[in-house]
């Protein structure tokens, strides 16, 4: 067991601007907490408006993470991979013991607010929250599993049937990722976005379309999924839903955005916001479709590396930059 | 029968300014139409829209009517009164073919797109519009059909039960109606509102609230409907509606309006747009139940005075305002 009071680590911490600390003490688990040593760790757009100002939050950043358990109550996690929902509920409102502790209102969250995040060497998360990843799937793959599992949610808030015609829009790593939860479904499936490179990427899963206002797309949709976070896209979206259909909200805006809303009155559209997953339906997907999904994997840095790391993730047309923690 | 192709009728003609003109050509009806006699005509925000230029419109304004039928091919029409649903579809697309005229692309609409409207001695009407007044209801009653048929459209476009916590913001004219008609629901329902006199009409048929920011009813509706049209309402509706509710848009929006949509990704909510609705059941609500809806008149002005109508319609906490267009 690790001394983890008097061995400090290193940490990516955010106070207004981010910094690499070299002297951040190991977090001390509670007792209902684990322990967990990190391997690799995603950067996201919600880091960004963090950044940026979306909630005010202090402390370490990150939420996308696998790593090894190295202190935990429960001995069968001790040495296994684990992965993390990231939402830690206080448990005794309605709503946490409706099983809804995403969206209980006293909630921290894993880097976003009120709890250390995962661009450090070593996290404590409460054990009920931990996943074990199972064999099949390898480190770079089960770093997804936060962002694949929003993906899924979205077939949690949405009946999405093979019948349906639905569009995404946007083909960044949100986008792509959405497309691979959404074809499970078998629906008529369109991918618009701006990049031939990244459309490619999706090609196996869905037809794709370059975003051209010239083309007539208008009603040509029962549902789309929004997930460029831009009023533009959300205008796009209530022109080509059809009459009565469905546009899905999934990105975070960083600021207020400017729209009228008649639109969507005049058609009757529904407007659905899905936010975090359940991890067991998209570690269940890693395993049993074999997806590559480490194609979507920009490139890896070390966390001495950090700045350059950010910057490669937040310019124009990347896919997913990883952190790596720890061996 | 009147020889409608020469003789004149006032009408308040719209063409970027609204003016009264006196020798406007009383309409000759087409053969799938009746010519209607206009008795009452209600004074819509809509129509306010319109003049701000929220839909490029020229003719005669107004949509919300009551009036005698006096040409009509289907002779069991003749001399009755009626009312009439305000979109005219195409007839052949797949909408009109669904019965969803009011979402046909091509489809022309009653004093607000492409057809001339009610604020006139006679309009002509699709005979397949009209409904027949059932005699119970008075002319003053019968002119609100219009906009109280919106208002149960809601119940088409959301399920509300008993065991709903339901909040309706805006005590206006439309708010009112939107009352009595969620109230056959039995839901738990409040109006928030800001004069005590508007709350006091919705008295009978819900608890009411003066809106005051400093409540905290963060999170305490399942069903939010909004009916003001104004931003803060917008903003005010996202909190008080609980994770994973409903907030009903139920009003037209002249402009474009501030927003940052993350809080409605954050709380995974629904937001519903719903416009028009069927006449019947509005109808029918008004012949069975008996509610007085004469108390929502603010006044009824002739035509000739239409000046001080709009002005009176449009100002500050004014109910419904009626033009006596022929008696």
């Amino acid at each position: 067991m690790i001394p983890s009071n008097s061995r400090k680590m290193k940490a990516l911490y955010f106070d207004k601007k981010l910094e690499l600390r070299k002297d951040y003490p190991i977090p001390v688990p509670a007792k209902n907490e684990a322990l967990i040593k990190v391997t690799l760790a995603g950067i996201c757009n919600t880091d960004k408006e963090i950044m940026n100002g979306y909630v005010p939050f202090t402390g370490i950043l990150g939420h996308e993470f696998v790593g090894i358990v190295t202190e935990c109550s429960q001995l069968e996690f001790i040495g296994k991979r684990a992965v993390g929902e990231i939402n830690i509920g206080c448990g005794v409102c309605s709503l946490c013991k409706r099983g809804m502790q995403n969206h209980c209102p006293q909630r921290k969250t894993l880097g976003i607010n009120g709890k250390d995040g995962v661009f450090s060497e070593y996290v404590t998360l409460p054990i009920e929250n931990l996943l074990i990843v199972p064999d099949e799937i390898s480190d770079e793959e089960a770093v997804f599993t936060e962002p694949l599992a929003a993906a899924f949610n979205i077939l949690q808030n949405v009946e999405i049937s093979k019948q349906d015609r639905v569009a995404i829009i946007g083909d960044g790593k949100l986008g792509q990722l959405i497309v691979r939860a959404v074809s499970t479904t078998l629906c008529d499936l369109t991918l618009i976005g701006k990049q031939e490179k990244k459309l490619e990427l999706a090609q196996d899963f869905c037809k794709t379309m370059i975003l051209n206002e010239s083309d007539d797309l208008e009603n040509s949709f029962d549902i789309v999924i929004e997930c460029t976070g831009n009023d533009a896209a959300l205008l796009f979206a209530g022109n080509i839903v059809r009459p009565k259909g469905t546009i899905v909200l999934k990105s975070t805006y960083a600021g207020q955005i400017k729209f009228n809303p008649s639109l969507w009155v005049r058609k009757e559209i529904r407007l659905i916001g899905s936010r975090c997953g359940h991890f067991a339906p998209a570690l269940q997907f890693m395993r049993e479709s074999r997806i590559d999904l480490t194609k979507l994997i920009d490139k890896t840095f070390l966390i001495d590396d950090w700045e350059i790391a950010f910057i490669t993730a937040f310019s124009k047309g990347a896919l997913k930059v990883l952190l790596k923690l720890t061996k």
